[in-house]
């Protein structure tokens, strides 16, 4: 679409603002359609974040979305029109706001509940250089039960600082939203009981609302005057707005087109999880299942059809959702918790100082581990193997198939410590065959010349395909699926001949598989060149999860060298 | 002292009790002087937990302590007193609930802002397996700022199991509790205003109080009451109690007597911090210093008296503070976040996500780092190499004493991308000399038989002693401080021309400066054999350093003996 300029936007009449919010709405579900992305959250803010621009001075004053998912009309408006259509693809714009891409985004973010903080620390930083600009956190109500918003309100009067927080209330994350702050919010939307007006007094906000954030004429007034009033103190205002609002396909259905994703055509490991779980806890009554904010997008919806008394869905909460796992672990149940990869950053205290040090049963599925593509730096879980890999008591695998991630999960139910299962978002079915905790698996002999140690589904696809041009030349080569990291097939490991191993996964280079199968090999003495394959020192941008592989650390011309020049001195 | 059996506590006069409180409050006093310890947290308490033990029937019901520093008089009740004087000395009784040592205690804690899920999740267990037993949060009101504390609230009534939570509020965290949350339950203890308490309620609890936690005649019928209460729902009783309770010393000087150590000796880092972020700040007036409630034992006092303005204490906010830090770096300031080194779990998503991803200069000043002792498993600093090895745009330097700290905070202030500098609690002043990031120093020269590349100061002592055996017989040992995990110092391991080399680090040896050494070597495809010594993968129970460093990796013998064999094949 043609650029709307900050000329055109600030002078326009209110009818011409509702064409313009027309047209963004048509470009924003044109790209979706064709790059992906999350389509109804962004249908749903396109009046809130033109109003935003008409009212304020961007980039003088600061826009921070919290996740960031619902950045596409702000990047529509900030001169990215031209671009958009690049959205999401290697090369192009991301679908998050990113402080390389442009001076408008002030703020990078990806993860829930970081948007309060952000603007805090923006308005300390100007109160303190003497500048003079105004800080919005657009945060919407999914974010409120995350334990990081509440420590930033509690903060709001310590810190003295003034800033406006937008909270976008749609009744949804990417679940419908759920908790006691949910109908502390929903009251509001009534008749707002003085009580919770007074709360948000206590924190130091002003609280302005209820608006219609899909109405404009509404909306502008309303913006005006938490403007004006940011003059005196940090305010609240409250929105509601309607998730795919002018696309009643979406209105009737956000949860499944939060995030629209083009021609999946594959298997996805989430149908597995909640079909698996789902036939297990009907013989184990102590089977429970845990998520934050993710039914659907982690395929648990037929365990909480089927099991509603033995599932929860706690918000917006990683944190706590650890820490019911392992409490609940501990009062004899059977708990899995499933998660995004790199959503499981939150939980990283919880995990060694709730589950692990007190080695209690807790099953982490770990959805989107790997690269995740389009989604870009905050979504790519390849830190996982790493930051679990030094954890005591914790068991780490990583299936080759969704058949294989079945077989885990069976055998997880008699597991008696915790238990991290990765895989990322899809596969093949593949077999399902009993899996020993510990044990690898050889797929091609490893009496050949050389061997290739590859973990999870990506990695073990990208090792076939280079052992057949290595036979192309002549080369054997044999092929082990190194299916835990924790603990590592030691046995398999003592008994290869060569004296060069190439491991290859999709994680981190430095702190996964690679390292563990050199460290045991260094710890017990054993001389072995092991050369490793894995994403290199840098966070990875969005792009197709082949195109990453190939850039950044595993391309298939580098590890067939590897195998020359091993095989070579073999 | 005596044991108090149930039966005693059960049958006994309030008189008696009291005798008994006396009692126990001397045990403490005399126990925490010799063995160190939490002395005023624990004082304030014995009253609150003779009424727990009295009303309530342990084990079968469960308490829960949060972080748990103020258990003391739950062991002294539940059959620990003969063995209350082993209380943190190695082999003897943890100064944390450990399910190891009694059935009494039911979850570990150590990190704040547990107790509310666990006990959500016990209750949760309890109501699924059609158990019957009561459970019970004892939650500090510094807690209260925590999200993890939040999104438990937020989730009572999703989960619909009841619980007992106790607010014990003494106004203090370690450091005076601050925020929001604390206002509003500061009126509680004037008029509680209704707007509070139908706060409470809409969290789905019922809120009783204020009570008196230092009177057992207005405590023991309020606990009865809520014992009572909790038949229909979940309960917040809310509690006030003095800090350092009976010792007047204790109760004027809360926070100097929140931990007190025996015989401290040697100087500390954090007195260095302080020193040296005063200083700078003179002269950089975009230098700002954060902590989540722990000022003093940070060593930032000085700098919150001579700085107030841009010194910030947010309370038990550990990932809020990360942003902050984030956001203050985004918006032109230079912001360093003091915190232990296992508290910095808790914001391990904010690291990756808000500082290192958009490489904003935030430095991060991790005390307690390595082996800290006493405190046992959650307070034991040995996985901060290992969770920050793979960070990208991250550097991480591990001072060898106290003047090579104070040279790498002068640094760090034209570093421009994040930084981490962990350390442990007390060392030797040392010299200050400049220090260039990522360049290693040579203590003893390298072109020597064999050489030891040690990270910190700790270990760089270990490694002295050694060398100095190792000398004694005959042998030329090199010696190397390994002063940045990130960068390495490539030009001097490319330089080294030993076949073997010895790392030593006192974290765990997973993840840490061994493997980071090793893949290095391995990635560049150089021969060598590097050697690592580091904590063993299992969490640290407490005891002194100097043992847990022989026993559990770092032992002296092993070293010395790895030295001989690699000497003899050299």
């Amino acid at each position: 679409m043609k650029q709307i300029t900050e000329g055109e936007l600030k002078s326009a009449s209110l009818e011409q603002l509702k064409t313009y919010c027309g047209s963004l709405r048509e470009e924003i579900f044109r790209t979706v359609s064709v790059c992906g992305g999350h389509l109804s959250s962004n249908l749903g803010t396109v009046e809130l974040t033109v109003a935003l621009h008409r009212v304020f001075d961007f980039p003088k004053d600061k826009l921070i979305f919290d996740v960031g998912h619902q950045c596409y009309t702000h990047k529509l408006l900030s001169g990215r029109a031209n671009v958009f259509h690049t959205l999401r693809k290697r090369g192009g714009i991301s679908g998050f706001p990113k402080r390389s891409e442009s001076e408008y985004d002030c703020y990078d973010t990806g993860h829930a509940g970081t948007a309060i903080s952000a603007a805090l620390g923006f308005a300390k930083a100007r109160d303190l250089k003497g500048e003079n600009y105004h800080v919005i956190a657009l945060v919407g109500d999914g974010s409120f039960n995350n334990g990081l918003v509440y420590e930033a309100l509690n903060s709001i009067k310590i810190l003295g600082s003034r800033v406006l927080i937008v909270l976008n209330d749609n009744g949804m994350s990417i679940s419908p939203t759920v908790g006691g702050m949910h109908e502390l919010l929903g009251e509001l939307k009534g008749q707002p009981p003085l009580e919770n007006i007074k709360l948000f007094e206590r924190f130091g906000l002003t609280y302005r609302g209820v608006v219609n954030g899909n109405d404009l004429s509404e909306l502008l007034p309303a913006l005006e005057e938490a403007k004006e009033e940011l003059s005196r103190g940090s305010v609240l205002l409250h929105v509601t707005t309607k998730k795919g609002q002018g696309y009643s396909f979406c209105e009737s259905a956000p949860t499944e087109t939060h995030g629209v994703s083009p021609a999946p055509g594959r298997k996805e490991y989430n149908q597995a999880l909640g079909e698996e779980l789902c036939a297990l806890a009907k013989g184990h009554p102590e089977i429970v299942a845990v998520t934050a904010a993710m039914t659907d997008s982690l395929g648990l919806r037929p365990f909480f059809e089927q099991f509603p008394e033995r599932a929860f869905d706690v918000g917006i909460c990683e944190e706590h959702a650890s820490v019911l796992c392992a409490s609940m672990a501990a009062g004899g149940m059977k708990p899995y918790y499933a998660i995004f990869s790199t959503f499981l950053e939150r939980a990283f205290d919880e995990i060694i100082h709730d589950i692990c040090a007190q080695n209690l049963p807790v099953t982490l599925c770990i959805d989107r581990a790997g690269v995740s593509g389009a989604d870009g730096e905050t979504h790519q879980g390849v830190f996982d193997l790493s930051f679990l890999s030094f954890v005591p008591n914790l068991t780490v695998a990583i299936p080759k198939d969704i058949g294989e991630f079945r077989s885990m999960l069976r055998a997880s139910v008699s597991h008696r410590g915790p238990l991290a299962i990765r895989y990322p978002r899809e596969g093949n079915e593949g077999e399902i065959a009993e899996v020993e905790i510990g044990k690898f698996e050889v797929l091609h002999s490893t009496m050949s010349g050389i061997v290739l140690l590859a973990a999870g589904e990506r990695c073990l696809a990208l090792a076939e395909r280079i052992r057949k041009s290595a036979l192309d030349e002549g080369m054997d080569v044999g092929l082990v699926n190194a299916r835990f990291l924790r603990p590592l097939d030691e046995v398999l490991l003592r008994s290869l001949p060569q004296r060069t191993l190439i491991t290859l996964e999709d994680n981190a280079l430095i702190g996964g598989l690679g390292d563990a199968v050199a460290r045991f090999y260094r710890l017990h003495g054993i001389e072995k060149n092991v050369v490793s394959f894995g994403f290199s020192d840098c966070f990875l941008p969005h792009g197709e999860p082949q195109e990453l592989l190939r850039d950044f650390g595993l391309g298939e011309g580098p590890i067939l060298d590897a195998i020359r020049s091993a095989y070579a001195c073999r």
